[in-house]
């Protein structure tokens, strides 16, 4: 970002070698770049001022041959690449990355493939009880609600929330309200049902002694969430993030995992990096993960990829399991997780764009 | 913590100096001891192992003697006092930390000079929501609840969820479910009323064109919520913490602030510090306080006080009002805040109770 425009053919290394002595003294760029390992380093090919860039997830869990057939897998990549568009296409266009994350939670939240909007997972009342937040890394302002059960995109009523009151976080009917004032599309509660999710009640609703009370060991074993999330570096170098969830399967009506939490599910902030979690929510509240990684990257001076790496490790000593997605405005990238798996993709400016499940890179 | 037990006496200063020294390397201690200034040294009176303590707030703002008479100030005081003895008797009795912080909030949301419980503000529409969490430094388990509105101690709710569910967070009337299993105090929402809440409320009604809707001038211009919280440390050596608030008068139905949300209003982590914070809680929530002040002091290695101190200037400059009550695994008090004054009080063993509402500490 301290270097000048250019071509964006540059390998990485070179690059950030290059950046980061700019960050020190432009002066030095030049000795410092021939202190880096320099493989195919192409001179005149510095990177963009501010190479846009975002970070989705459809959630993590231990998924397995078993529990995903190859149809449903080719219908979770090609929700995350439509939501990756959606995204890209807003900061390509000198879109802010709030937009951008708002636009690609949206595809997802629509998607009855991922525990967000259509295709939320079922509360032990066999309703659905929606959370969403929103951060902006520009200004720390955010916006979040939670046990929302009428709005079609949760995530445009935490921008609303966001952007029309002062408040950061609204529950319930009054964040409804809110919704119906914003103009928001409002569903009937049975559009969030898929035959999949109702079919995963009723087992549970038939086996559980009960349904009311899930005990500890519900939450441990419930491994695949489906939490969506994004986020995104635009133009400006200004970093967003969001999360959206149906949350806990058959969990207790009224219970709020850390997706609309800022801090815990969700974090944005220019200087440090830009988080979405997704995993046993309690763990990530109570360990403050979002925030916990943008603390380390600021005051440890760790990249966000060694922050959110430790973080996730910690996250499992505690007996918890997920991930998250990171994002700093230098573009890099990092998705750590510690179950088998997290549908989750990225694109980078001047590279492909990439949809992974398993732990392949 | 690293010294051994004896009398109580010793110089704070060469006191901590030897610490520091013992959690380098036992054998240079006394080597760091000669090194550090030493007034008035008592070398063999080292503080107990784990000295107790506690400190509580009842809100911060801009307390004046036009906003706080003499009888209402004295009424404050005793309540405070009231609380602080609650608290120090459990700890007296080698009770747990998390006992004492909900035994001290529990007189706090009683007393009707505080917003919480009995006495919390309105909201926009003529009720009250109820807001508290508590956590446990040790394990950072942690239970919380909001938007309650017929519990008579929300932080025993909180704790109710800490104990008997696998969740963090439940909101509305999911949570006021878990308060009837467990056989807690449930109230008719008149009962949290008083005379000069409801007279602030009818007062705001008939001057606010829109009374649903406060904008951003009203959460500026609230600054005495009177949020109560409580941070402790037991004989074991463990923290706990604890906040409850009726939230911000005038609210809009819905509306959450930082108190019942874990790492923005109360965060307890044995290795750092307990912290209750009390303010305009949007700033609490886009700063993570409690959390960030946690992580100062585990990344940054700072005092529980300097890390409190420098969050504290930091919703100052994001245009935030409040303060913070901390407290570390050594008894070490800080109370800061960036208002006129903060109701609030410590207990340390071997020490006279205080309580201050103005900033002369």
């Amino acid at each position: 970002m301290l270097t000048g425009p250019g071509r964006r053919d540059t390998p990485r290394r070179s690059r950030l070698g290059c950046r980061l002595a700019g960050a020190l003294s432009g002066g030095l760029t030049l000795a410092a770049c021939l202190l880096m390992p320099q493989p195919q380093v192409h001179p005149q090919s510095p990177p963009p001022a501010h190479p846009i860039a975002i970070v989705i997830h459809g959630g993590a869990g231990n998924i397995s041959r078993s529990t995903l057939s190859p149809e449903k897998e080719a219908a979770c990549r090609a929700a995350l690449r439509e939501a990756l568009d959606a995204g890209y296409r807003i900061l390509q266009q000198g879109g802010a990355s709030l937009d951008a994350v708002e636009a690609a939670i949206a595809v997802l939240e629509d998607s009855p493939w991922f525990n967000a909007g259509k295709g939320a997972v079922f509360t032990s009342a066999g309703t659905h009880e929606l959370d969403a937040s929103i951060m902006d890394g520009a200004t720390l302002r955010a916006g979040a609600v939670a046990a929302v059960r009428r709005v079609r995109h949760p995530i445009r009523l935490a921008r609303q929330v966001m952007e029309r009151t002062p408040h950061v976080l609204l529950v319930g009917e009054g964040a409804e309200a809110l919704a119906r004032e914003a103009g928001l599309e409002l569903v009937d509660p049975a559009w969030f049902d898929t035959p999949e999710r109702r079919a995963a009640w009723e087992k549970r609703r038939s086996q559980a002694p009960a349904p009311n009370e899930p005990g500890p060991a519900d939450v441990a074993a419930e491994g695949k969430h489906g939490t969506v999330g994004a986020v995104a570096l635009d133009r400006h170098g200004h970093l967003a993030a969001g999360t959206s969830t149906g949350g806990l399967s058959g969990k207790r009506p009224g219970r709020v995992g850390d997706s609309p939490l800022i801090g815990a599910g969700t974090y944005a902030r220019d200087a440090t990096c830009a988080v979405s979690a997704t995993g046993q929510g309690e763990f990530f509240i109570r360990l403050a993960v979002a925030h916990e990684i943008s603390a380390r990257v600021e005051h440890r001076g760790l990249s966000a990829a060694e922050a959110a790496a430790a973080v996730i490790r910690e996250v499992g000593w505690l007996g918890g399991e997920g991930g998250v997605i990171v994002l700093d405005a230098r573009g890099r990238v990092a998705t750590p997780f510690n179950t088998t798996g997290m549908f989750r993709g990225w694109r980078v400016e001047g590279r492909a764009p990439v949809v992974r499940i398993g732990p392949e890179d």
